[in-house]
């Protein structure tokens, strides 16, 4: 994974809809990986962050970004399937060829299942784009260090 | 693409979870490949087919697949946001890694929408599992050869 203190990769990702660029702001940043949309052990995750989503505000946090390696359309239907399509400060980012990932160290192979190239799960705190934590769980499918609660607290 | 009287490429695909394997089965098919799930132009194309799954039904079809290189959470999630969960005829499925797509030869390079190997648009009639008509969109955003009505009009 990229070490910390690092400068966030410049990827162009999309949210909503194609070509709709994902800027990430300075100020403190939660971005959250996973493994695919709709998956269950994803769409178990990523709600808890929208659910906290005014207690990472209280702390600070300016913006939640979830990416996945999944087209923009995938992305986007997958937010309102969630119910979150209101939920502004939490954007969910579509890495379609898996660049921003990559230049993370956080790809994987889930050929057999999903694809050749994923996104491990994980979460990482930055601030002015530099990386000042990170939590990647060991077991894809586990929703540990990453959740939600276990960021907040250490925030 | 493949050519008219082959056999439908023997690649494992699956539909409504993962390892749910396809049999195609004997008997008259439609086979339908689009270019991306969730996208515009499938998501107005594909409904076509269920709303006269039960006039292809009358003309003897025994099955509609609609295939997309897409993971099958994502193509089962499709499924059930356009409503057609309980249309167990049109089987909506998973080529996860483009192999039945690549085998067909309706693969194409969507980088920089949606990724290296997608689907084609088309359509394809078989019958005991050999191909006996083929409709291939020239434009992928087009639905207009491999349309339900126009499918249905030439069974």
């Amino acid at each position: 994974m990229i070490a910390l203190g690092a400068t966030l990769p410049s990827v162009e990702l999309w949210e909503n809809k194609p070509n709709n660029k994902v800027e990430f702001p300075d100020g403190k940043i939660i971005i959250v990986g996973v493994p695919g949309a709709f998956t269950p052990p994803c769409s178990s995750q990523v709600p808890g962050y929208v659910v906290a989503a005014e207690d990472f505000a209280a702390k600070g946090v300016v913006g939640i970004y979830i990416v996945a390696v999944n087209d923009v359309f995938v992305t986007n239907a997958w937010k309102k399937n969630l119910g979150f399509e209101n939920y502004e400060n939490v954007h969910f980012v579509s890495d379609w060829n898996g660049e921003f990932t990559k230049a993370l160290g956080a790809e994987f192979d889930a050929s057999g299942l999903l694809g050749p190239v994923r996104s491990k799960r994980y979460a990482l705190v930055a601030e002015n784009k530099k990386v000042q934590k990170i939590y990647v769980e060991g077991v894809v499918t586990d929703v540990d260090v990453s959740s939600a609660q276990n960021v907040l607290e250490e925030l």
